[in-house]
């Protein structure tokens, strides 16, 4: 590297992923590379001032160590990626997920460390995936466009425009809690029949047992699992050595889903949409069913129009540098 | 009326409101005001250009007896709503309804006629309504909202930060076409299931018919009338005067719809939801059972602050206001 390069300044964010059991943080540069990273215990019990108090200490001592191996860093904003993010106001209300009850005004609180820090903002989780899919990956340069998150429940963020919908109170993008069967299975928030109790990991496994059950599937090698041990890494594990049970979860899933992202195509006309999350690795096992199920529910206008695609964040990271890129777009303001 | 007001330049916008038999024109005021209207018929047979042309003589012999009342009208453009209309391409695409096939090139062979127009625009008739429901109607200050427009078909108009969603391609806001039922009635469209297929007009008598094969109801005042007799205004009287069939009718169609909002919720998060058309005329027997039912099916953290809303578009007028509405629209950028 030459003098010149090592001197320029060099631009970066934080990001901060808030999750049920641990909050991770890291420094991202322009191009989406983790460049340190960091993580604290979500707090399980205590208050949230506290822990605001030790994210805070995590995130100077991050940005001291950072600036000790390159003395040029410019650290232009946090941006937090958390469940139940409200981007309006800042705040983390009701999160089923966290042991911090009722509405969070973390923003807020979080000012009073950084008084002089030029961009924080905060976002749902899914929300922030889809910013750092628009910053990062691959839909730069799209304007309009979607994001499923699919893991232990699944997210969403609209992206019409280029510009990230919240919607009238900070909440839009919740397609996961779009109804798929009337009357249907029960879903984490307490409504019956929504996308997220078919396409999540757990909504795969509630579908093998279904398909066991129906089938009585002795021979399957899903059937010596108990209900608590399955997982999608086994299912997809089984559907890559033949299992027919395994294969059969992959398809509904995919018809499940595609059914959904229709809906999102009725509403919306993105250009794409992106699937990010634990089953999407199953490539073309998840992609073919979807795609199929997708265009068999849309309008003509629609058909062979819109792309399903896979998310471009590397897994590991995606979390944090979709949270990093909340800081880019508040500075496009 | 004081003659300086008489003086007085007064802006108004030509509303085109595009059927399968016949299209609507009117001079409409910055109020709403319908000022002075007249139809042709949208040709049956005959090719596109030659319909262009009888409509733009149509336009202006209205122009000019409007100018003949009062020399002091200012003309600011010519907003169009119409079946399949694509406002980026100002085209008309494979409407099923309309004789001309294919993509018409609706605003490009209309500017040819009027040259020195303000603004042209087209969109379609249903993203006309939401545009006209936020220029003039219960919309006036919102940000983001949808309206439903329940007829023959279920149109949509979906908007976002006080602009309208055209997405990708330009053809945005098909609620009406998200699934419901999985397998369940054939929609117009082809697919299966849609919620236009319950939600409609017609979608209302299928549902009559359903329920009273599935009572027998024999007694029912609906009972003397054929598939191709029955109508929703008949559904609606025969509810009105305490027929059991009828009421239920409304109820399942209320449950029906108010899952379908529920998902534009989970989408958009908007302020409120719009309902045009017929059936909304029938006023409680169907606002209650959707309301109710989009309840059920949201998150909590939406339940009991997005509002269900009579559109306060007159109906008689309200395809030709929506039109116009489009001209000052355009005129905003």
């Amino acid at each position: 590297m030459k003098k010149s390069e090592e001197k320029a300044t060099k631009k970066v964010a934080i990001g901060v992923d808030v999750g049920g059991t641990n909050t991770a943080i890291g420094v991202v540069d322009v191009e989406g590379n983790v460049m340190f990273k960091d993580n604290i215990p979500t707090a399980t019990h205590g208050d949230f001032e506290k822990f605001i108090e030790e994210l805070s200490e995590a995130v100077k001592s991050l940005i001291i160590s950072a600036k000790l191996l390159n003395e040029n860093l410019e650290i232009l904003g946090i941006g937090i990626g958390a469940p139940n993010g409200n981007y309006y106001n800042g705040t983390i209300e009701y999160a089923p997920n966290l042991s911090f009850r009722g509405v969070l005004h973390f923003v807020r609180l979080l000012r009073s460390h950084f008084p002089d820090m030029p961009a924080l903002a905060l976002t749902n989780d899914a929300n922030a995936a889809a910013i750092g899919e628009m910053i990062y990956g691959g839909a730069r340069g799209m304007k309009n466009f979607v994001m499923y998150t699919l893991g232990t429940g699944v997210g969403s963020g609209v992206v019409v425009n280029g510009d990230l919908v919240y919607g009238h109170d900070g909440f839009a993008g919740e397609c996961g809690h779009t109804t798929l069967i009337p009357g249907g299975r029960l879903c984490g928030c307490g409504s019956l029949g929504h996308l997220e109790a078919y396409c999540s990991a757990p909504g795969m496994k509630r579908t093998a047992f279904e398909l066991m059950a129906q089938y009585n599937a002795i021979d399957s090698m899903l059937a010596k699992r108990s209900f608590l041990e399955l997982d999608s890494k086994m299912i997809y594990d089984a559907a890559v050595a033949g299992d027919t049970i395994a294969k059969m979860v992959f398809e509904r899933t995919g018809d499940y889903l595609g059914q959904g992202l229709a809906d999102t195509v009725h509403h919306l006309s993105p250009e794409a949409i992106f699937l990010f999350g634990g089953p999407t690795a199953a490539g073309d096992l998840i992609f073919k069913p979807t795609k199929e199920s997708m265009e068999k529910h849309l309008l003509p206008i629609f058909k062979n129009k819109i792309k399903i695609l896979p998310s471009e964040l590397k897994s590991g990271d995606a979390a944090i540098v979709g949270a990093s890129a909340l800081v880019w777009k508040e500075l496009e303001k």
